[in-house]
């Protein structure tokens, strides 16, 4: 099965939704707000001066379906809103693109545009640009615009995901499973299995950047945020701790006849949480993108330092973590594993993250990047 | 309710779906095709020798969802790989903006797209340049897009819907029903419900035009397709005798206690069936197109001249007719007399449209104008 087919967060609005379940996410974005600002502020400035067309082009890559889908888009126009009251230039046309999979649910988004218009009126007190909003569906691993049409590109939390499970992870003509209990990295993985993922997300991210830099303008601006780590080391716990612990719980299940063992081995999550200089490097390589940031930052495991309120419910931190990994992986699990494991998966899952939470200190590591093209 | 919410085709795949339900539509586009490709062809010319921006933007305003949705985009991306092989030019990118309402079936839409692409590539002998597909939800009686964006504009089948009710329909402070008994103009309905109509589609139509000409490069080709009427009269049957069916099956449902009266007095179709004269008026008046084709031709009731087989049912021609027009009110009819009465409303309208078709030649009127910007 294709990725772009089961890469696809939870749709609706119920108890597992995306929707309800995407504050990790929200956090991230909030935690680069000043390092996307910034970006945008230095992107009004080259427009303004530049002068040559009168509409401002922005894209997010992965927005997904649900509320933080238009938060960088809120954003980014409040602050061309501000910017140019402020300095006095006239108010640009903006035009907005959003970009995830095939299978991401739009009509949600389009749906909230009547409301979110309003909104934005009232925020900016009347004084906004025209802005037009539309919705690209497709791979941002290959071109998803015309040539020099952007001036901001941003993604956050969708790089890390690949475009394919690296292929070699099955050996063979047999097909020898080479990372046998195990969903992503693990400490225990064979050194093949490690450089199959760096393959992967070398050439995946390399197809990104070589894609925008042909689509972005010359000086424009782009910012991305993804799952990383700090260490070179790939199988350090805060980049793939969380997939572990659910390698664990599918183990569980299999020792209770719930799970064949051969489906957990031969189960690969599409993911890489890869370090700086691994990004660097790809950035380099392509060589038309100037860096101008690069800042990792640490996140709750739930988005949050202590227990939180869902709804009604006090959740476990473990329960809030599993509920938050289940909104982003059930239909991938789901399509691998089929439909009747997930509910005791995640509770299993619940269970055994709060118990790990309970005895250490672990984060996901959060990369930041800031750009401009040359 | 506002018309953006309860405009809008029948969804899904079933039965009563637009998608299964289209046919009438579909001819619609194949009887424009001539005029379509003409006006594409002189674009691809223009484009070629201005050669100012490496991009062809078309947009499809009020695509829908179904069968027919693609028809344009694909059409005009053949025309375009083609034309430009057989004259030498290099193969351009093309954006493609396909635009209906908020509430349109967006995600179905994408969905298809991975399947168009591959076709596209096949149908072109993989000579084909890159294309890139998005949707723009919103209404086009007001901006979509940003200024001198779009090369090609296209709408076919949507704009004799209006915007809203005409508002003169409900007369004074007390709301006085002035067209009791009907849905649309008929010939009994007084003075003052025919100019509300008229007043409101100049209202709208001009709204659209105004829209497009801040949207459209110079020298952009815009080619619109609608209902309408040869006849000066607006009471013509060609242009209202489906609504005055449709409202006597409604009559007979009241006549039964299935409808209450003052609910069909109170509603009135937000449609319009302009003559020519009425669209070249408005044209004229905002000034910055040229007209270089204006057509009317016949069109079928249920889209084919004889019975026909629908899956392994033969329907009556009354039948078909029936269900091409409730796939595209039933949503309106729904929100204002309750879904219990449309089984029961369109089997009687079946029967008596089959009944009239015996006795009468009847068929819509198509319009198609072709304008250039200045």
């Amino acid at each position: 099965m294709e990725v772009a087919q089961i890469l696809c967060m939870n749709k609706g609005g119920g108890e597992t939704s995306y929707a309800r379940n995407s504050s990790l996410q929200s956090k991230i974005i909030s935690d680069s707000k000043r390092i996307t600002e910034e970006a945008v502020e230095s992107m009004i400035t080259t427009f303004s001066n530049n002068n040559t067309t009168s509409v401002i082009s922005i894209a997010d890559l992965g927005c997904s379906s649900g509320p933080n889908t238009l938060l960088l888009v809120s954003d980014t126009l409040n602050l061309i809103s501000s910017k140019c009251k402020r300095l006095g230039y006239p108010l640009p046309e903006v035009q907005v693109f959003l970009n995830d999979l095939f299978s991401n649910d739009f009509n949600y988004i389009f749906g909230s545009l009547p409301e979110f218009h309003r909104r934005l009126v009232v925020d900016n007190g009347g004084e906004v640009g025209p802005c037009f909003i539309s919705g690209v569906p497709g791979s941002f691993y290959g071109r998803l615009f015309p040539k020099k049409s952007l001036n901001f590109v941003h993604s956050s939390s969708s790089l890390h995901w690949l475009s394919e499970v690296p292929e070699g992870l099955l050996e063979g003509e047999g097909k020898r499973r080479l990372n046998k209990g195990k969903l992503y990295i693990s400490s225990t993985s064979p050194r093949s299995v490690v450089e199959a993922y760096g393959e992967q997300f070398k050439s995946d991210f390399g197809r990104f950047i070589k894609s925008r830099s042909e689509e972005m303008v010359s000086d424009g601006r782009m910012v991305l945020s993804l799952m990383g780590r700090k260490s070179m080391d790939p199988t350090t716990p805060d980049s793939c701790h969380h997939w572990e612990l659910l390698a664990q719980a599918l183990t569980t299940l299999a020792s209770q006849g719930l799970v064949e063992e051969d489906k957990i081995d031969s189960f690969n999550a599409p993911y890489y949480a890869p370090c700086m200089e691994e990004v660097k490097e790809e950035i380099e390589k392509e060589g038309s993108f100037m860096v101008e940031r690069f800042e990792a930052f640490e996140v709750e495991w739930d988005g949050f330092a202590s227990e939180a309120e869902d709804g009604l419910k006090i959740l476990t931190r473990g329960q809030r973590v599993a509920k938050t990994i289940r909104a982003v992986v059930e239909t991938m699990l789901e399509s691998h594993f089929g439909g009747h494991i997930i509910d005791a998966l995640f509770q299993h899952y619940g269970t055994i993250v709060q118990h790990y939470l309970s005895n250490n200190r672990t984060k996901y590591t959060n990369l930041v990047v800031s750009f401009v093209k040359k």
